[in-house]
């Protein structure tokens, strides 16, 4: 069974086409761009043949339309005929409360996506446009949305409410909903593969670390808690956004700085994080070379960041009620080992050891910890598109 | 030695007159409803004799000097004259970057004072007022203020940073302060003589958990961390603050409800916590009793503040690397049993045990946790005045 992964960005289209009869990938591809200048698409193939075409792309629609062609070229391709296609299965960010899994999309699911935009304004719009083209593109196939929502949908209540007044839960639906969730259930699960338990029976915290990041609690398999909130911005701090700060924060700025609230929003989503301490970038690459060098407020942005993981692992353990696995992925995640060593040593008061040379690696499965601990550290790559591509073929069943 | 400790808020001032050769207190009193219609003055001797003093108080140099008569009267007070004062203690809330410790007051450091309001607009003022004051009406006396924010000093710099545009910290010196810090410091040195150890080797942390609540890391005795940050919002769940939320939810609610920034200020601080959760009360007793009659939004408001609490000792053992005692104090921490049982319920996975019949006290140091528990839970009632008195005591010697 074939599945086409769309992920689409405001400016750019990530995707892969899947055969899920062995998970394998045939193509996977990214269209970058998209209406501005220099768009192209670069796609490589199982064999390992790339194709770059550079293309004037000047909306999703185009986009797609020249990533379906690429996807059934003759020489680079991987099909023949897009009806070869069963299912596309759509990465949307924001399901709100409505969707607490994924879901088949008909015209009534598009009317609801579409009021809920609000909730994502960057987000949900070039999702949907995605999901629309691609039905018109191609009819024959199921369109499936896997939500970034979902996986935290099972929070309890007293986890995912604000102490705000409780009309503007009723009234906005402000409360939190934690994203990331796609690649937590998959990094949650395989670590239960790994560690050769059923999730079910597993207390594991799942360090999403990137340039957006974030922790989840994950216990009997499904999310009971986790950083990012009713948006992206709390929580850890990222590259752009300042993770948790104290609210009080936000009115003091307007006023000192006389900003609107589009102004301070930007101030808190593009301009704070790692940026914004250490006044050098958002890359933990670049910081990590600038601390080594001995710059001080680079290793002071890359120190809050441990600091505030570790932190959240501790909450998460007593959230959990103990702790079975901490898993890292994403891009930091996955390559960092020196985020890694500051957490993990953050942590040695558990009686955790490391195993220093199985932590120096980069993008591999990997138990981090040594025999004996009180928990396993480990490192579990993430694989989003296989997570929506399973959660698709599981619909079609 | 006779010390006069002074609590000026703005519409109260509590004092106490205590004898700092053995501690005790000799008179204490609340001068209620400055500025407003019904003020007047309630004092209480060692003796047990109560004075209540009706009269108009406009101001708090007003106050202050009938405070003064009530404290010299011939029949209720304990001295003839306030000469016998050595000196005042003087609770400021905020001593911002500038004041790390205690300090006998000058006429430079009032202005100094005076410059720091803005950090705490609310509070700093009537602090300043009654320095003042008693500068006028007890010239003789030394005049030492005692920093609700000081024990804080000793963060390091990872935790008191926000992840916002580094400018914003040098330009207004936005960073975590923490408060509540003269109960933070009395609380945990008074677990460690409990726990017959010195607080320089134990990891304690300390729930303060009254109207405003927030929660220390104390390590080696100093304060490493603590919930409150730049203002006194952040952290847990309160009577009418919020604790921590997602900060975009602030430019969100400003723009649906067309909130001006003293409006948002006002909704985040004096309608939101457990009264905005529950609609019905900003008392933790109200909420207790209509949970118990299965009111559902108390209930959820009670949770949410216990797991919070849970979530944030978690936390804290992770930052300090371990855990030697967690201690209740405050209103709440030293009075509610239900609220001691559900924070320590959901630690029960430490292996920590409860002694129900010593759980079922009110206001009494007490140790709660069985022996051989991983680390004591303790009752310990807090005593700022005698913090301020003994801060005082030890600047003059």
């Amino acid at each position: 069974m074939l599945i086409l992964v769309v992920n689409c960005g405001s400016s750019s289209i990530k995707y892969k086409l899947m055969d899920m009869q062995q998970e394998t990938v045939l193509l996977s591809g990214l269209s970058e761009r998209i209406g501005i200048v220099g768009s192209r698409i670069k796609q490589e193939s199982h064999r390992g043949e790339e194709l770059v075409l550079e293309q004037d792309l000047p909306n999703h629609k185009v986009a797609l339309e020249s990533i379906l062609k690429c996807v059934t070229d003759a020489k680079y391709g991987a099909i023949s005929d897009t009806s070869e296609i069963k299912a596309v299965g759509h990465r949307v960010v924001h399901g709100g409360e409505k969707f607490n899994k994924s879901v088949v999309i008909d015209e009534e699911l598009i009317k609801v996506l579409e009021e809920m935009s609000e909730l994502a304004p960057l987000h949900n719009p070039p999702n949907i446009v995605g999901i629309k083209t691609c039905q018109e593109l191609m009819p024959h196939a199921a369109q499936v949305a896997v939500f970034d929502t979902a996986f935290h949908s099972t929070m309890p209540k007293h986890a995912y409410t604000y102490a705000i007044p409780y009309e503007y839960y009723e009234k906005y639906k402000i409360r939190r909903y934690g994203f990331h969730g796609i690649s937590h259930k998959f990094v949650s699960r395989r670590a239960a593969e790994i560690l050769g338990k059923s999730v079910e029976e597993l207390k594991i915290i799942v360090c999403h670390l990137g340039n957006g990041s974030s922790i989840s609690a994950v216990g009997n398999g499904v999310s009971i808690d986790t950083t990012m909130g009713f948006t992206p911005l709390p929580g850890l701090p990222m590259g752009t956004r300042t993770g948790d700060i104290d609210p009080a924060i936000v009115p003091f700025l307007m006023e000192k700085e006389n900003l609107s609230v589009g102004e301070v929003n930007d101030v808190l989503n593009k301009k704070s994080g790692i940026l914004g301490v250490s006044g050098l970038s958002s890359d933990f690459r670049d910081l990590e070379q600038a601390a080594e060098q001995g710059n001080k407020r680079a290793e002071l942005a890359l120190s809050m960041f441990a600091y505030s993981i570790i932190k959240y692992i501790g909450a998460y353990t007593a959230a959990l009620g103990g702790l079975d696995a901490v898993v890292f992925t994403g891009g930091i995640g996955e390559n960092s080992k020196d985020m890694r060593d500051r957490v993990l040593k953050g942590l040695a008061y558990t009686g955790l050891q490391i195993d220093e040379e199985k932590n120096n690696s980069r993008g591999k499965e990997v138990i981090l910890s040594k025999p004996g601990a009180p928990f396993a550290a480990m490192v579990v790559p993430t694989n989003e598109e296989l997570m929506i591509a399973r959660e698709t073929r599981e619909l079609l069943k």
